[in-house]
C-alpha cells in the first residue's frame, strides 16, 4: 500500500482552508492537518463589516466550512494551536495549544499564516502592549466582535485610513448613526483603488456624509480612565493640529504578511516583504507551499513583486496548493489581475491593475467615459463612470476603474481583457448585450475604450 | 474648393440613423440625405415593448434623434419618403413623397433598409391583403402604437413565437393582466438563445403564469365581424387541433431582411437573404453599403453568413458605414458574436454565440454551473447559471448562456473571451471581483469553466 501524504497547513483562512479541501479533492487518502491560532474555522474576513452593519445577522454566519464539515472531510483542524516552529530537515511542525504540545510530520506545509494590520505609529496608541481601551483592528472575527460590543453606546468615531477597508467601516458606522470622522495620509481617498479624478465623487459624498481629513495624520491619542477620549491630528502640509472627541478609533491602514515562522526557515522574502511563491505556489524551499495574505507574486502588467490582501485570491492560491500538495498540478495565471470592488456610500467602486500613481514603468494613456447603465429613455438608469489604461507602446489594456452601476462585473471585462493582452482598438468593438431594461446599445465599457483608443492614436502619430 | 461628398442614407433606424451621425462627425462638409419611408426619426425599436408595458411612459420618449436634432447637424432627413429607383451607373436615387418626386445624386450610398416581420402562413391571417382586425406586429412604431390602443379591452391575447421578442410581449401583456397564450412551433423556448436544459426554468414559469403550447403551429383564424375571435392550433406531432379564444393576435415569428431595393441593383445577396458586406460594410458594388438588419455577414466562430437583427450590432455598422462612406476608415471586428439579452418573467437572459442546435460546424463541449450571485452568507443573492460551450479541438471558448442575476454582464465577460479567442483553462482562472455585497470569492462565471474545462479535458484524453 502507498504511503499516505501527510500535508499539513498553517491557518484556516480563506487560502488555507481552501487548500485543505482541494488537498482532500485531489487525493482522498492523504493526511491533512491544520494549525489555526485563531479559535474558528474557516470563515469570510471579508464579510466582517456586514456583521457590523447588521445586514448579515450573525457572526456565525461567517462560518464558511466549520470544524465538523472538516472533520467529516477527514481532516484534521486545530483550532487555538499555535506553530512554535517548523523543522524544514525533520519535516516536523511543532505546534501549541494551551500547555499541549503538538508534533507532526510533513511530506509537504503549506504556510498560511495571512497578514497582520499594519498600525501607525500614534503616540499612546499601546498601552502595557496593548491597543488602548476604544482603538480597534478589523482583521479578525474577534476584532469585530469586539467593535461590535461598543456600537451600541458609541456616538462618535474615528477611521484612520480611507481605502476600501476604511470606507466599509465607515458606511457600516454612518448607517447606525454614529458621526463619523475619517483621517487619511494622503492627499486622495482609496489611493490604491481610484485615481484622484475617479474618487472625486466619492470624496464630495464622504464631505457632506463625514467628517473627512485627507492629507492628516493621526499623532496623538488622548485618554481618559484607560480609554481613549480625543485624538489629535496633524495637517502634513501645514502642521496644523486638530483636536477630535472620539468615542472610538478603527485603524484601517492596510496590513503587512505574517512572515515570521516563513523567514526563520529560510523561504525567500521578497522586496515587499511577502513570501515569494512560483505558479505553483511553492516557496523557495521544496516542498514547502504559501498561499493568501503573507505572500509575494508578480503583477500580471507590470511583472513587479506585489502584495494583495484579496480573497480571491487567496482562494485561488489555496487550489492551487491544495492541489499540487496532494500530487496534482495546478498552476495559478502568470500574474496578479488585482481585480478588486466594494460599495459604500452608495457608490459600487471597482478597478483592475494599478492606479496611476503606481503603475510607473508603462507609460499608460487613459480614456473616460461617463453615461447611464441603460438607454437614456428608460427610466432608472444609473451613472457609471469607467476610467481604462492603455500602455502607450502596445495598445494593451492595463487597468481599468469604475465607479456605479454593475462596476463590478463590467470590471471582469477589462480583467479577461488585460488578463489576454487585448488591445483596446478591439475591446472597443466588443459587441456586448443590449436590451432596454439591461443596457445601452453601446455600452460605457466600450465608450470608454473609444476615447481611450483616441488617445492612443494621437501618442502613436 | 474640395467638392462636398454627397452621401444617401435609405432608413433612418439605429443603423442608418447612427450612419448619417458618424459621417457628420467624420466631414463636417458633406451633403447627408435620408430618405425614411416611416413617419418616425430615429427611434428605439426595441423600446416598444416597454411603452406598451408602462415602463417608459410614452411612445415619445423612444425618439433617439429628432427631426429638429437631423436638422441641427445639417443632415437632411426625407420622412414618410420611400426609394422607389436606385440609378447605380448615374449615382442617383429617385423617391416619392405623397405625390413629390425627389432626385438625389450621391456619392456614397448607404442601405439601411432593415428587417420585415416574418408572418407564418396562417389560414384567414389576411383580408385584402392587409392583417385582419386584432392581429398584430411590433416591429415599427405605428405597430406598437395600433397594438397599444387594443390593450385597454383585451382580455385575452394570443402571441406566436416564444423568442426573446415573444417573451417580452407575452410578459408586457401578462402584468396587464391579460390572459396569456403563447403558441411556439419548436419543442423549446427562446430556441435561438438558449440550449433546451438552460430555458426549462422559463418554461416552467411559463407554464403556470401563460397557456403555454410548445410544438404547436397556429393554423387558422376565425373572425367575427371580420375580426379575430379565435385561433386554430395544431400539435405538430398528433396533429391534433386546439381552439383558442383569443381578443388579439401577436406575430413574433422572426424577420427576414428588406433586400429589394439592394437585390434589384445587383449586391450580392447571401444564403441567409441579406445583404453581404464587408469589414468596411461595403455590399459587392463599390460605394455602396449597407447595414443593420438587412445584412448578413459572418459569425466570428463558425465563419458561417448569418443575419442578426440586434440593434447593437446595427449601431456599430452604422458607425462603420457613416466613418468609410465620409473618407474615414472603420473596420467592423471580423466576426459576429451575437452577444444578446433581455428579461422577463423575472428572468434575466442573456448569451453570447450560437446555441447547441445551431452549432454544427465546431464539435463543442459544455460545462454548466448553478450558484449564487453573491456569497452564500449573504443575504439578497439571486440564482445565476451559466452554461459555456468550449470548442473540443483547441479549448478556446465559442459560447456561453445565462439565467439570472447579472446575466447581461457577465455574458459580456465571455463575448470578450470569445473575440480574443481565449482559452477556457485561462478563463477559469480568471480573477473576478469579489466583495460580499457584490460578488462570491470565485463567480458562477469562473465556475462554469471549471466544469466545462474538466469535460474539455476527459475528451481530449
Amino acid at each position: 500500500m502507498d504511503k499516505k501524504t501527510k500535508i499539513i497547513i498553517i491557518g484556516c483562512g480563506a487560502g488555507g482552508g481552501t487548500a485543505a479541501q482541494l488537498a482532500r479533492k485531489t487525493d482522498r487518502n492523504s493526511e491533512i492537518t491544520i494549525f489555526e491560532k485563531g479559535k474558528y474555522a474557516q470563515y469570510s474576513k471579508c464579510g466582517l463589516p456586514y456583521v457590523l452593519s447588521g445586514e448579515i445577522s450573525s457572526f456565525n454566519n461567517l462560518i464558511e466550512f466549520s470544524e465538523n464539515w472538516f472533520e467529516k472531510e477527514n481532516i484534521k483542524l486545530y483550532l487555538n494551536t499555535s506553530v512554535t516552529e517548523i523543522n524544514k530537515t525533520k519535516h516536523i511542525v511543532l505546534a501549541k495549544r494551551d500547555n499541549e504540545q503538538i508534533k507532526k510530520e510533513f511530506d509537504k506545509l503549506i504556510i498560511a499564516t495571512g497578514a497582520k494590520a499594519f498600525i501607525p505609529s500614534i503616540k499612546n496608541i499601546f498601552e502595557n502592549n496593548k491597543l488602548v481601551s476604544g482603538v480597534h483592528l478589523l482583521r479578525t472575527m474577534d476584532d469585530a466582535k469586539a467593535l461590535f460590543s461598543e456600537l451600541k453606546h458609541t456616538k462618535k468615531a474615528s477611521i484612520i485610513g480611507a481605502g476600501l477597508i476604511g470606507l466599509e467601516i465607515a458606511d457600516t458606522l454612518y448607517k447606525k448613526g454614529i458621526d463619523i470622522t475619517i483621517i487619511e495620509s494622503l492627499s486622495n481617498i482609496l489611493e490604491n483603488t481610484l485615481d484622484i479624478d475617479m474618487s472625486e465623487p466619492i470624496k464630495k459624498e464622504l464631505e457632506v456624509k463625514t467628517n473627512l481629513f485627507t492629507n492628516h495624520i493621526a499623532s496623538k491619542i488622548e485618554t481618559e480612565n484607560s480609554r481613549i477620549k480625543q485624538i489629535i491630528i496633524k495637517n502634513k502640509e501645514t502642521n496644523q493640529e486638530k483636536k477630535i472627541e472620539t468615542d472610538l478609533l478603527v485603524i484601517a491602514t492596510g496590513s503587512k504578511p505574517e512572515v515570521n515562522l516563513a523567514e526563520k526557515i529560510g523561504c525567500k522574502i521578497g522586496k515587499r516583504g511577502g513570501i515569494i511563491i512560483s505558479e505553483k505556489t511553492l516557496t523557495s524551499l521544496s516542498n514547502i507551499y504559501a498561499v493568501g495574505d503573507c505572500t509575494e507574486y508578480k503583477d500580471f502588467v507590470t511583472n513587479e513583486p506585489t502584495c494583495v490582501g484579496l480573497g480571491s485570491i487567496a482562494v485561488r492560491h489555496g487550489i492551487a496548493a491544495g492541489v499540487n500538495a496532494a500530487g496534482g498540478e495546478y498552476n495559478l495565471p502568470s500574474g496578479l489581475l488585482q481585480t478588486r470592488t466594494s460599495e459604500f456610500f452608495g457608490f459600487e467602486v471597482a478597478a483592475v491593475g494599478l492606479v496611476k500613481n503606481v503603475i510607473k514603468n508603462i507609460q499608460t494613456v487613459y480614456g473616460k467615459f461617463s453615461g447611464s447603465s441603460l438607454p437614456h429613455y428608460y427610466p432608472g438608469g444609473k451613472n457609471i463612470t469607467i476610467k481604462v489604461g492603455v500602455n502607450e507602446k502596445n495598445g494593451e489594456i492595463v487597468s481599468a476603474q469604475a465607479v456605479g452601476s454593475n462596476a463590478a462585473q463590467r470590471i471582469n471585462v477589462f480583467a479577461c481583457a488585460i488578463q489576454n493582452n487585448v488591445r483596446v482598438e478591439n475591446l472597443k468593438k466588443l459587441e456586448t448585450a443590449y436590451a432596454p431594461p439591461i443596457a445601452p446599445t453601446l455600452d460605457v465599457l466600450t465608450l470608454s475604450c473609444d476615447v481611450a483608443f483616441l488617445k492612443y492614436s494621437r501618442k502613436k502619430r
